[in-house]
């Protein structure tokens, strides 16, 4: 069943557990909106539910928060979520796409995500599959640098590219930069700090970034091929944006963040700096938002579109096969998210890891594409024959491709 | 089983999934370690998951992220995490308590988000139900004002607080000032915004904290009761500091964030701040942090003592029996988090909302004791004889308890 915009209607069952919505009229389109923005739901019935009802129920929740019966005529018209479509796609279980004023969200990211999925957070039974981000281009500016620019600053055009992470936390300064200079004689492109290496007293940032921006020059005088290093600026949010200033000065190539731990908007934040420097997303601290089929975000929603609009350059995420769960399916999606050409935002580099193996590369490009990063972390450090001889198995790998 | 503190081991089976760890020493205790922490888990093994194996995974995930046979002895010693116990509470299902060092956090509350539950946010079956907040109260500072000093500043010692929220978004600041000061007039404690009230061009921040601040002194003038006034500042992390001081200027008496929408690093920052307004957390976007019942956090662990120590003042969170699903257990589990004594923190004011009634209200005090604010939206503004008369019902309720 597809449904007219703004002509979906009317709601009639009524539960103790929602609003009631008898007051709602929803046979006239909202012809008064000048300007909305659709995200669209897969809806997950429990016992007892109408779609009807829990459709509203998320029109008034994400907005008015009051019942549909105490609204005025010009805030049901102006302000209350419009449902443009809901398909069955199977039993219990409905596609539905809602339509929400853009002027709800009064210019500010943080009260998109609030719009989106604040309060139904709580709920059972919602997830996010995909937003339409087109009238949203104005709120939203995507990543700064972008997949495009990231090769040309490799010179790296027509391949996949290499990524690893210096750890463990507890090491030393020269000990990192030295693990950075052997990833980095090795050929490794990318050459990132682990996302738990902060400004511990056994490697202040300070120290660490001067020591590993050293490293990477070191291997470019010997091997004449310069590798990149990301140091990891994740910290409260004024840190991590002096961290970012002081990365950029001292001759880093990029900076890594988890953004759902120093908060989504400090990523957004850093990303309309006047710094060029890459921004790479780390999932730690988001996986309850994806890991629930019912619930929450698809994995190709939040790594893929949301991390994209919010200016990630890469995009981490745990590879199928490794220490974490996602599909091969999953996987695919996000990369197609995070590069979809069809979109007012630069194309994120989809970055899989976690767990992945040198001996099954060859798989993951050939399913993943060339315009992949892949993360390749303890197996390195592991190799009998050495880092640097693993970085060059690794590199290797991704050259004769 | 409880097992002495560093002595448990040793860890044999391997998954491919898993780090290996049969490299890693466990008979000898980490007697090189100054400090550390404890974090206690419920953790539910899947199919043919191992719980020694799952406790040492952990104990690598969100230290070193590098198998155990890869690493220095004195890493081992110094940064790995430490388990402490482990405690089968039911088939497929361990109490484990995890040391682990304080050095791993380098003095930063990010970096201790990232340890309690980075990566392992995308593993399934681990529940952080506690942490010890003793090693940690350096770290962290918990509310600026707390519980006490709320009631001194309300002279109200003796009894339970209301709270209601002024909506819905797209009203003037007018229409929402005189709904204040109707509330206000009706003897209601603490009048707050809707989390959803933002800048939107229909009541921005500045006009509405003017027009509300304004209606609570009129209300005062004429009842000689002076209600408080909680704007809503979530935003991005530099802009809720900003409505912060403008809120404290411009005479509010406390303000509403939610920490999971502008960061929780940024509620820690408006704590530490030199302003003494209360802060009230609300907790959209955290949903599918509490929702899983084998996965995440518990709620009393989230929203009673994560966000004690992150500086809440008051704690909203989803009352059983309205619009959301917890249940009275979890409630009370909550309201006992915020409120212990036994804490290097200041008491945080619990309350329950989202769909109460006035006419439950006598059994919620019942059961949850005088120390908590009830905040009751919708059903005032629903009140047959209006606003005033729904908010000195509410109020004769609890001051007659």
């Amino acid at each position: 069943m597809i449904v007219e915009r703004g002509r979906y209607g009317p709601f009639f069952s009524y539960t103790n557990k929602e609003y009631d919505t008898s007051g709602i009229s929803t046979v006239h389109p909202k012809q008064f909106r000048m300007s909305a923005f659709e995200i669209t739901y897969l809806l997950t019935l429990s016992d007892g539910e109408d779609i009807d009802q829990k459709v509203k129920s998320i029109c008034l929740e994400q907005s008015v928060e009051l019942p549909g019966a105490l609204l005025d005529s010009h805030i049901e018209e102006e302000v209350v979520g419009d449902p443009v479509s809901i398909e069955k796609v199977k039993e219990d279980q409905f596609e539905v796409v809602i339509s929400w004023p853009i002027a709800n969200l009064g210019g500010e990211i943080t009260q998109f995500i609030n719009v989106l999925y604040g309060n139904i957070s709580l709920k059972p039974g919602i997830r996010v599959t995909s937003a339409d981000w087109t009238e949203l281009s104005d709120l939203f500016a995507g990543p700064a640098v972008g997949l495009k620019e990231v090769r040309n600053r490799h010179q790296v055009l027509d391949r996949p590219l290499s990524a690893t992470a210096l750890k463990p936390v507890g090491s030393t300064p020269s000990e990192l930069a030295n693990y950075c200079f052997q990833f980095a004689c090795g050929g490794i492109d990318i050459i990132k700090d682990d996302h738990g290496l902060a400004n511990q007293s056994a490697a202040p940032f300070g120290a660490r970034l001067k020591a590993c921006v050293s490293a990477i020059s070191k291997a470019e005088e010997q091997t004449g091929n310069r590798a990149s290093y990301y140091p990891n600026i994740t910290a409260s949010p004024e840190e991590a944006i002096e961290r970012y200033q002081m990365a950029a000065r001292r001759g880093a190539d990029g900076v890594l963040l988890c953004p759902h731990i120093s908060g989504l908007p400090t990523m957004h934040k850093l990303a309309q700096m006047d710094i060029d420097l890459p921004i790479i997303a780390h999932p730690a601290f988001s996986g309850q938002l994806v890991m629930h089929e019912t619930n929450g975000f698809t994995p190709d929603f939040l790594y893929g579109q949301l991390w994209r609009a919010f200016g990630a350059d890469f995009i981490i995420y745990p590879n199928k096969g490794g220490r974490f769960s996602f599909t091969t399916e999953q996987c695919k999606a996000i990369n197609g998210a995070a590069r979809t050409p069809d979109s007012d935002f630069k194309k994120s580099f989809p970055m899989p890891g976690g767990g992945m193996e040198i001996d099954d590369l060859d798989r993951w490009v050939a399913d993943y594409g060339k315009d992949t990063v892949f993360l390749i972390g303890g197996s390195l450090y592991e190799h009998p024959e050495g880092i640097i001889k693993g970085a060059q198995e690794l590199q290797d790998k991704l050259t004769r491709e």
